[in-house]
């Protein structure tokens, strides 16, 4: 590695019972490529900034008044004390890579107040506690009613899984058990109240299901695991009713198991679903895997963006019918792609799948990426693929910029805490096989059937299509004697179409099977393999059955979709069409992702003045020009414009 | 006529002070065409089903509570009264037609119920009567508050509108004044609230700003014109707040006067235009119809569906970016096609242009016809272009067949007023011309300088291209002798491209100027005038700016719109492509809009397996097959299937 890497921490998903991939724990740590610099531009620009607007907006006074040391009125969305625990969840990441004493200094503060605003109970949520001053009805429909009368928009079980993951998150990371108490205390109140084989209880947002089985892991207090069974086994009734947008925004109109297609509400879905992997993951239950096969499929194949996004429609934040996907009004929220990562993560583990990594892959240097501005501190909440130039930009789901903070403020901490633990998603075990699952420079240590191995990983992938792997320690352990060293697994990604693999200096000529090149032996200390992925970038056509897109293209380098952006070309992005005939060329200029690429273009002047006109009419002729296209994570960085990802073909 | 017109009834819109041409009052009636018809299965079906929910969902007993005659609990929405005023209005103009006793008797008993309801002050609205004992939450975010204190999302002076517009027309069209003493009541009331120079209310829904411009036509009270004139001159300060969707939700973004997108929620930004065309009406004031004539260009040419829909988003019911019209989202609300009529009209009025008919009828053909269903007691709320077969039909703003009735109802009351006002909208005086509009079978009586005109029009149209106008009477009154006799001017739409012309059986070569074709001294008893339009199904290509339709075509005939629907094809409808060799047909098969269309087409089953694949893959092989095609508002009376009226061309 060019530079030392950050220190080590712990993985958000512990051990599993069924998986059969483990995830690796206290043993990954990022170098200074990527992944690593997004991951300390999160810690010195991103969270200092959220810690700032938590202040700023009231979340933190929230607690306060729960606390009984402020009476400032409640402020902010029901949910406002899930922001607090996503920044803690990450600032608790970034304390096990060292952090700074800023991090500690509010980590301590806030943990302390939480423990002041905890009922006896273990009651805790300063939108219900402070509510009997202000019970006024909040923006997003959710009205602040008795506690735990409102399961469908009340989010109380929803902000308890935030506050649990933050929880499991410093105790896995810091070794502080302080948040974990509280948690605990929390979680042990709502397995009183809805654990029972009685309670006809689940939340109407889905997220408290996979905390309470990492709590498990974590406790092995069985209770956890088994009030998460009873949230997945129970929903799918119909039991929350209704509400403003139907049983299926939030995934009540069938069970888990019948269901199979992705609907609803995008960001409560794909919770859903990893809280379901988790399930299985600790259960065995195949229905369950079989269900979530079915969903997965259906989301990739029919129902996601190109950039790894999901959720179609802004009005419900949901997913469409099959197809239905457009550009202009992609929602694709920022919590919908991290979502998406979770639960491709717990797929991985359920199955050793590697298309479950290359989803992962597409959404964080995609969708994910796109959620934060280059200075670390302004965030798209939607992220469409499409912005026009006349984009009337007032309402902040559908903002022509990023903005620093959010009415809704739950993708901002929700980055922070993936971007603190992104070390955590790079390798798993499997059997004698240590597997390579997302490049970017690297240590890996991993322990796999009595051995164990430290991996150096050096690459500026995705810029860069090269990556050197050297085994630095393989040590056998208890290892029988004579017994073969282990196998390296690299993943080849689905989007590559051709890799050369060097072992020691030597070509293999090893293909691919199922995603994995398998080398046998490799695990020997001093192994060198390098593998160089072609990243010729690539012309994508989508199925024509995407009505929204018919007749465009877009731009792919590896795993990195392009757009056309105006503050790189002189050309209308509104009217530019892309010619087919010559190949997209790498320029010089550079981004954190890759070089602009230049393409063959032409541009349409003017119309027919009729929106809709009879066949037959004149068309101005095309102008041929030069196109530019950028990342598209990297678009949104300069003066605002018009953007496309999909651009049509010139005819 | 074959058949004796109905009986003549008022028009909507009475003469006005500044109109290039004048309305027809009490001069017209609808005969046995496509027009009498709806008109026809509008009394005798959907009014009185109307009624029948408005018993059954709670309207009624609404009103009785206000009335002191009902402890039943409100229920539905807060804007509730305005669906028994808008039924009310439909009934007063049916009743003109001659109605019947179930008509008489729910008009005579609804009445009675209003003036018991209505307090002394003058104030009706059963949502804040009765909202003492319920103070809930409504779904639609609009909570019952205090009256008069949520101007933004409180339709107190919505449904004053909506009573206006009833009281009007039972005034007009019975001579009855019963509900205009309640309208006045409640008028009065509100000029002496609102009125004044200081006052800082204007409402969150545009609608009253009309209804109190003709309440002054019909009353000659100043002060309900200048109160109209003040709600329109306020807006745009922002004083409305941001609510849920900001400003430009309500158009409270900008001044009317300095606007010049549509943008909003649709159907308020529509009502909004429609009152300020008829304070231009009545004021002359220049710098007003400039704006309202850029922000008709700009919905026009940028913002409209080819079917007359307005509204491309679901999250807020509003108008997109320029050129942002997707198919499947298509909002397309039933209330903004009656919006735009209005609106149409008045712009027709004020500057007597023929392209505002021709979006009327457009419209009125497409996406109001679309509204309902053939059987009379079924409605579409939104009108989308495209139905996918697995569509998720679980909301009732995006269902796949026509409902009953609906929760927010406010489209099926808006229809039923529509069809019974019908003839309001066929023809206009412009100094010595008589100006045929709508060509549907129907007899106008006009005055015009003196002299007065009876004319006959014969037609089918739009499923027949000939029209046969005889001019039955033509007294010459105080008509100086020797003056010239009247003209009559023929609308020539927009999408015609030719017509044959014969006056009293010679062919007439005259060029239509401005889309009027002007017959000097036809308007002489015994004249008749034939004319023949080219129904020739025409292919419509979308403006290149529409990213959702590119690469597809429409068919037209005449101004009805066609669709392709499952129910009439072999072929699967979701995969269907245009073959543009060969022409569309017309086959035996008939509609109430004209012919079934036939054309050839092709379908490619399988793909590629990847929703995204690099360019290059290899393609199934199309089939080709027989398309058939309907009138798009035909669509959706058999079994619900797939529709599209954007078809792609077979490449």
């Amino acid at each position: 590695m060019h530079t030392t890497p950050r220190p080590l921490t712990a993985a958000p998903v512990a051990a599993t019972a069924f998986g059969v991939v483990a995830p690796l724990n206290q043993g990954t740590a990022l170098g200074d490529g990527v992944l690593g610099r997004w991951q300390l531009r999160n810690k010195e620009r991103t969270i200092p900034h959220g810690i700032d607007r938590l202040e700023a907006v009231g979340n933190l006074d929230n607690l306060r008044r729960a606390a009984g040391q402020s009476d400032a009125p409640f402020r902010g969305l029901v949910f406002a004390d899930s922001d607090v625990y996503k920044t803690l969840e990450a600032i608790a990441w970034e304390l096990g890579h060292g952090g700074d004493d800023a991090l500690h200094l509010f980590y301590d503060d806030t943990v302390t107040l939480l423990q002041e605003a905890q009922e006896e109970s273990g009651y805790l949520n300063s939108a219900y506690q402070t509510a009997d001053a202000d019970r006024t009805p909040r923006r997003d429909h959710a009205t602040v009613r008795e506690r735990w009368t409102d399961f469908a928009f009340g989010h109380e079980l929803y902000c308890a899984g935030h506050l649990i993951q933050a929880a499991v998150a410093s105790a896995r990371s810091l070794g502080d058990d302080r948040l974990l108490q509280v948690a605990t205390r929390f979680a042990d109140l709502i397995v009183r109240e809805f654990g029972g084989p009685e309670s006809p209880v689940y939340p109407g947002h889905p997220e408290i299901e996979y905390a309470l089985v990492e709590l498990y892991r974590l406790t092995e207090k069985k209770e956890y695991l088994n009030t998460a069974v009873a949230f997945i086994d129970r929903r799918g009734r119909g039991w929350l009713g209704d509400g403003v947008f139907g049983k299926v925004y939030y995934q009540d109109d069938t069970p888990v198991r019948d269901t199979e297609v992705m609907r609803g509400h995008a960001v409560r879905a794909i919770y859903l679903n990893s809280g379901a992997a988790d399930v299985y993951l600790e259960t065995g239950d195949a229905t369950l895997l079989a269900a979530l096969e079915t969903q997965w499929d259906d989301m990739v194949s029919r129902r996601s963006y190109v950039t790894g996004g999901s959720g179609s429609r802004h009005r419900d934040e949901a997913f469409g019918d099959a197809y239905e996907l457009p550009s202009d009004r992609a929602y694709a929220e920022t919590c919908a792609g991290i979502a998406a990562m979770h639960w491709a993560w717990r797929m991985y583990l359920a199955t050793g799948g590697a298309k479950y990594a290359d989803f992962f892959e597409t959404a964080l240097y995609n969708v994910v990426a796109d959620g934060l501005a280059e200075s670390g501190d302004a965030f798209f909440y939607s992220n469409p693929l499409q912005l026009r130039a006349d984009h009337l930009s007032v309402q902040e789901e559908a903002a022509a910029t990023r903005l620093g903070w959010y009415y809704c403020a739950c993708c901002p901490p929700n980055l922070m805490r993936t971007f603190a633990s992104l070390e955590g998603y790079l390798a798993g075990v499997r059997g004698d096989e240590l597997q390579l699952v997302q490049y970017t420079r690297s240590r890996i240590e991993a322990e796999m059937e009595g051995m164990r191995c430290v991996v150096d990983v050096d690459t500026e992938y995705p810029v860069d299509g090269r990556v050197r792997i050297t085994v630095i320690e393989a040590t056998r352990g208890s290892y029988p004697v004579g017994a073969p060293v282990g196998a390296l697994a690299l993943r080849v990604p689905g989007w590559c179409s051709g890799v050369n693999t060097l072992v020691n200096g030597s070509a293999v000529d090893v293909e691919p099977t199922d995603g994995w090149l398998r080398l046998e032996g490799a695990l020997a200390a001093g192994t060198v393999v390098v593998l160089d992925f072609d990243l010729t970038p690539q012309v994508l056509v989508p199925d024509e059955r995407i009505d929204a897109i018919r007749g465009c293209v877009a731009a792919r380098r590896g795993p990195v979709v392009y757009c056309l952006e105006q503050r790189d070309n002189t050309a209308d992005v509104d009217r530019a069409t892309l010619d087919l005939e010559e190949p997209l060329a790498e320029t010089e200029t550079t981004t954190e992702l890759g070089p602009v690429l230049a393409a063959a273009g032409a541009v349409r002047e003017g119309g027919t003045g009729a929106l809709y006109a009879p066949r037959g009419g004149t068309r101005p002729p095309a102008e041929r020009t030069m196109l530019r296209l950028r990342p598209y994570a990297t678009w949104g960085n300069g003066d605002p414009g018009a953007m496309r990802v999909w651009i049509p073909v010139t005819r």
